[in-house]
């Protein structure tokens, strides 16, 4: 395992609905609405910059489901859009937007990236996904979902041309000289004159270079197609891990992939997700669960169902998951990274469904305890090895993340493990990443 | 022609690049790369929202053209985005993005409009349009530009598509009830299962429904297809007129048209664009022009070849316009609307090459003049029935837009041609259109 000593601890604020757990919205105060308020999404910026983390981190979903009509959507606003409201009450946090290379058209999605990058003065990333939910297909067009391997042939090209249309400007191409009249150098603006399997884009892209050179590039899945579209372009990882050992042995995977292409292994920073569900004491956080899964009520399960490719009627409370019926089943259209997550967990501790349901289904790893014992995992996962950081996937919103800034944050600081202050003026830059200009 | 007298004057900010015209970003104090800071849209907004106007509107381009190294692309960001962040600093003012139908896909871009409906509280606008310049069609694929009525074929499906998203979870829809647990009612939210000759899209949208229920619909085009469009979903067409005549009998025409389709004629306004080139004297408004038409030097010329489809080497600056050339063009692939707009300017008022660029290159009607003789070209227009209001092409951003703020709009209030307060909370209200719930 490759050591973290000198790698700093990266935090971010995921931000699904009003909050990961599925009884967010009946828990907090504030209104069943509020996640298509400005006000609640430039809240979430101001306090993730007051706890000095490194980003916050918006999901994205192109269809409705079933569940959406029982909570709020987990991506039901346009992330880019969201984003620059974030970057108008801002002045440090990062900025990632999940969007998806199976539905968007590469020269869009490199000039929205861009322009965020520009506005928020080199604070934006893209978080890359392929969407594995079958029912986008039906939003866009008559095709299918195409299947895994496609997807991710598709996204290598995708996340190609959109690189390359961050490059078409170089640094000094913008002249502006406005007593010769010279504006651009046109020599130093470069088509790109692609033309692939998926995509054929000339360029160059409309916009002069960002201040970011590349925004920061996210990669989330945790295949092995994913891993190596990671290994190719990604400055982070998102992925779910829910035990060290297993987070080690996938961070010296994509480290060693990394390498394999000739990229250095501390230019890829793995971030696991992390439930904390925070209380005083540990009886208080235990109640706040409690209370929390009462509100959920059978969503935690019809997730689970979802995630390992099964149907609820499928899963015993007191019993093991059926892990032959997972393994037998040749249409799985979900997350691999998470079905095989949750297996992996499931089987090692021998848990029964209910077991798993309480532990966040099996995903993200949850901590489920007072300040010290949040901070005390962050901080072991991070000297293991396992880690370079977590998106803390808040349990409600904006709450849990006031909490956690207020109270967990501090004793990361006072114990050296996390600063006090942004080093730097890009997400790129707080992120530890190189340069890419 | 039909009377505005009790129709409210309507008065949007244009941006384009630094200002429309090709010198302002050499007239300007600010620097050069101002037109990719939050800052300088920001400010546009302040004062937009200062004077009451109705909006800010944005222009949009997919492509990098020559001229984009001589002077900035008139619509480099994402206007979806910037407008985000104007919308962080403003709570009246309407915010109109463009974007192309023929180079988006529906799904994303209703997504994106209602977006940033909900985080403007309702003041969130498309200008449609279809893209008309051949090298955008090379970003995107290895198909050329569709023809014009291909485009328009393919537009109103879009636009049907976007404005059934639009409705697709009726007003209440979503319930909240957190002590049910009942988030929403399903039976409130619809599939459109739109299956047609381009698109195919079921739906329903991620989003529940917007403050304006519809996001107004700008639309831009004035050929036969675009009024045609026009007539069918639009709020407001933006349209280049540079006489009253023409713009009576085009604004005749649209109602007539909408009146046809079974809505109302008063539910269609008519936008044509102004550029006020403004001076404490006439003198001095000749003198700003002087200096701005010096700066721009070659810009404008090459502006008009390419407006009429002709090589500049076709354009003589002391003849007329080559009408029999531009009438044989087979290939002409720009707008119809600006074309025959300088067309029928230069025939009528038998006009010289140097004479057409002195007007704007015979696009939107021009004036140059102090505050008062602008206020009087306005108040002249929309009392003859000419037009529903402008679309202010300022010439120089921020400084023109806060000149014909500071100086034309307090002119306009006295002589009780333009309110001093919004008067509803949705830009669908301070249009005087009828709310769409």
């Amino acid at each position: 395992m490759a050591s973290t000593a000198h790698h700093p601890l990266i935090l971010n604020a995921a931000v699904l609905g009003l909050g990961l757990h599925m009884g967010a919205w009946r828990y907090r105060e504030g209104a069943p609405f509020d996640y298509t308020k400005i006000e609640f999404y430039q809240e979430i910026g101001r306090i993730a910059e007051a706890g000095c983390l490194q980003a916050v981190f918006l999901a994205d979903t192109l269809a409705v489901a079933e569940e959406n009509f029982e909570r709020p959507n987990f991506g039901a606003m346009d992330p880019t859009i969201v984003l620059a409201a974030v970057a108008s009450v801002t002045k440090h946090v990062g900025l990632v937007a999940t969007a998806s290379t199976t539905y968007n058209e590469p020269y869009n999605l490199a000039r929205r990236i861009a322009t965020l990058d520009h506005l928020s003065c080199g604070r934006a990333s893209w978080n890359i996904v392929t969407t594995f939910i079958p029912d986008v297909a039906a939003n866009f067009g008559t095709a299918e979902l195409p299947n895994h391997d496609d997807r991710y042939e598709r996204a290598e090209e995708f996340v190609d041309v959109v690189t390359r249309l961050w490059d078409s400007w170089e640094d000094d191409a913008l002249i502006g000289d406005k007593t010769t009249g010279r504006f651009a150098d046109a020599s130093r603006v470069h088509a790109i004159n692609h033309r692939g399997a998926h995509y054929t884009v000339r360029g160059p892209i409309t916009l002069p270079r960002s201040p970011q050179g590349r925004p920061v590039l996210y990669q989330s899945g945790s295949s092995r197609s994913g891993r190596d579209l990671a290994a190719r372009f990604a400055d982070a990882v998102f992925t779910p891990q829910n035990t060290i050992a297993a987070a080690q042995e996938f961070r010296t995977d994509v480290r060693g992939r990394t390498k394999e292409r000739g990229r250095s292994p501390d230019d890829i920073k793995i971030i696991p997700g992390l439930l904390p569900i925070l209380g005083g004491t540990e009886a208080e956080a235990r109640a706040r669960k409690d209370k929390l899964d009462e509100l959920g009520g059978q969503a935690e399960l019809k997730k689970l169902a979802l995630r390992v490719g099964l149907r609820v009627e499928d899963l015993k409370l007191d019993e093991p998951l059926p892990i032959k019926l997972i393994a037998d089943n040749d249409h799985f259209r979900a997350s691999e990274g998470f079905r095989d997550a949750v297996v992996r967990l499931a089987v090692e501790q021998k848990l029964t469904v209910r077991e798993i349901l309480y532990r966040n289904g099996g995903g993200h790893v949850q901590v489920v305890g007072t300040p010290e014992q949040v901070a005390d995992v962050i901080e072991t996962w991070h000297r293991e090895g396992a880690v370079d950081g977590f998106n803390l996937m808040i349990d409600v919103l904006p709450d849990g993340l006031r909490d956690f800034v207020e109270q967990v944050i501090p004793i990361l600081q006072q114990r050296g493990a996390f600063r006090r202050e942004y080093v730097g003026t890009t997400l790129r830059s707080n992120l530890g990443l190189t340069e890419r200009h």
